[in-house]
């Protein structure tokens, strides 16, 4: 394990608990020593017991030693400098790498594993990301928790499963790894919406129906890129999505509730001390919506809030400006949702029976 | 509008606020000369002025003269005996009758479109049901919320739509009605075992992983009856679940959080004045679902819960005596979910074109 933040710590954690021999590599020596010796990681995970199969070292070179799987927890910005000196060492060798971070690299909006893809120079068939409602310290906790293992190949997929299961935690597995990603990205922009709607003081009702209607925004988005639609609706998105809203330490979420309750942008980057990774993300993601023609109403008003052009209390779970004809829950330009790719598959499939344009039978399920 | 209760005032405020002219029938002329003169609701919605065009009426005939939409909010056990009533009067006009109820009626388990249609002996297609994440306080005091009109025929749901529709109040459209109300009916299992994680004191990995997981045990189970996945992927689904699921005045939700913190269920329903008709309900939709070979462990271990036989504590997002093989996200069985009825529907039209069995042009979408 890469990384001995709390995440990664209780990543280390997980595995340990479902029978792995589990090595931390923690960049402080002095962490690296209680993590080994004390069982403990008292700065990241206060009050929690690490376990016994778990020991830890300041040294690359030591923890990849003989590793049948590599997982990397390091800040999101930091990681193609720390592939660097990954790099040789996993070179010679073909085991899985996952990567348990979410968000993008800023400098070059690639996700975390095209990062580790151009970074590591390897196949893209090795690596896997983990994703879900992963609140690190109730999973340290051993609150009962689900999670996604995605890899575009389902056997590197399948393998890091088995070893990331244990009785409080339940992997599951896809190949979209795009959309696993994805959902780990634009659930923090939803969560800054909710975030308003908790500064202005509304109820369940409009937290449920913004949940509801940022997944449908959050999967045409994510469709439109090549995501599957069904991954957002998983854990991965919803599950996310959720967790990520309710809780109250999130960033995004407090930053969100300062605007509604009437801070401005710039006095609310100033009150918190570190970044909230939703408020950066909303100019860009809307930027790529547009040029793909998804429309993200939610998103839209973040903005404008943001912008300072709307009262937050005028938020709600459509464009107000919107004309009156009813609409069904699916946007009108039919990149969403569930079914949508599907649907699209059959129309092609049908298409090319219909005019003779060769056998669709490598299409079929 | 058919019914004085919090939900049915509620939605006559919406219907008014969105230009309608209101008239209320309550069986208690008191409440009709409070609704009608002092535009209040005392008993049911406290503190809430209700909108000058409302007006109301103990006198049913009063109430559905020149009505060109009726609207029905009573008790779903007395559903059918208020049909008795209304039938003479409703059996010229072929004005859209819209349900606000949720639930099935306990003696024949039909869903509440069925009842009227049996109850008023009426084209189906007249007949339309409102569902949603729907807190009755939080919309009458305005809260932005979304909401789905559904029935067989689009131009009902639309017009009832058109109407149902205010500057906080927004309505979409579908055409599944049996998803629709079933989603009303199966958010109340999921909202017990929600509960049993909140008395047991797991936080919100737990409860997005069960919420997450359960909105497939949902839909698989809406979908062996006949209903649309995404119909459950959206407000009547999700919505209404997440809503059910963080309010804790829910009734589903004391009941699971009684039985969390270790209370047998006979002592819950001893401390409960009224039923949680999630309680009521788990038996026999289990039942439902194991003759239609579909799996629904979360619902499972809400009734391993109630009969005594699992610690709530060990209540988690799947079955722990599972076996180890890492799956994805949807059911061993396929019935589920998103995208699973096109790409039966993608097999059957490959199928018909390949054998000659007919165009499958009408199928298109």
């Amino acid at each position: 394990m890469i990384g001995a933040g709390s995440w990664g710590t209780t990543f280390g954690k997980i595995l340990a608990d479902g029978g792995a021999h589990v090595t931390m590599w923690a960049r402080r020596p002095e962490l690296a020593h209680e993590i080994a010796e004390a069982k403990r990681n008292s700065q990241y995970l206060p009050g929690v017991n690490l376990p016994r199969a778990m020991t830890a070292t300041p040294h690359l070179s030591e923890a990849l030693e003989g590793a049948e799987q590599v997982y990397l927890s390091i800040p999101s910005q930091s990681v193609r400098q720390n592939l660097t000196a990954l790099r040789p060492l996993l070179s010679t060798s073909d085991v899985p790498i996952v990567s348990l971070m979410k968000g993008v690299e800023q400098r070059t909006g690639l996700r975390m594993s095209q990062v580790i893809e151009q970074g590591l120079d390897c196949d893209p068939a090795r690596i896997a990301v983990a994703s879900g409602p992963n609140l690190a310290l109730e999973i340290a906790r051993e609150q009962p928790t689900a999670a996604v293992i995605s890899s575009l190949n389902l056997e590197t997929a399948e393998a890091v499963a088995r070893r990331a299961r244990n009785r409080y935690f339940r992997s599951f597995v896809n190949t979209d790894v795009t959309g696993t990603e994805f959902g780990g990205v634009l659930k923090n922009l939803i969560a800054v919406a909710i975030g308003i709607v908790d500064g202005v003081g509304y109820g369940e009702n409009t937290k449920a129906s913004i949940i509801t209607r940022g997944l449908v925004e959050m999967t045409d988005f994510a469709v439109a890129f090549g995501a599957q639609p069904e991954t957002l609706q998983g854990l991965a998105g919803l599950g996310d999505l959720i967790a990520t809203c309710q809780s109250p330490l999130s960033r995004n979420n407090t930053a969100g509730r300062l605007l509604g309750q009437g801070y401005s942008f710039q006095n609310v980057v100033k009150q918190m001390q570190q970044t909230a990774e939703g408020l950066a993300s909303v100019a860009p993601i809307l930027q790529l919506a547009r040029g793909a023609g998804v429309e993200m109403p939610i998103v839209e008003q973040v903005k404008r809030v943001l912008d300072g052009t709307m009262d937050p209390r005028d938020i709600a779970p459509h464009l107000t400006t919107d004309d009156d004809t009813p609409q069904g829950e699916r946007t009108q330009n039919g990149t969403t949702g569930r079914g949508g790719a599907l649907r699209r598959a059959l129309e092609r499939a049908l298409d090319q029976l219909r005019h003779g344009g060769g056998s669709a039978s490598g299409d079929r399920p």
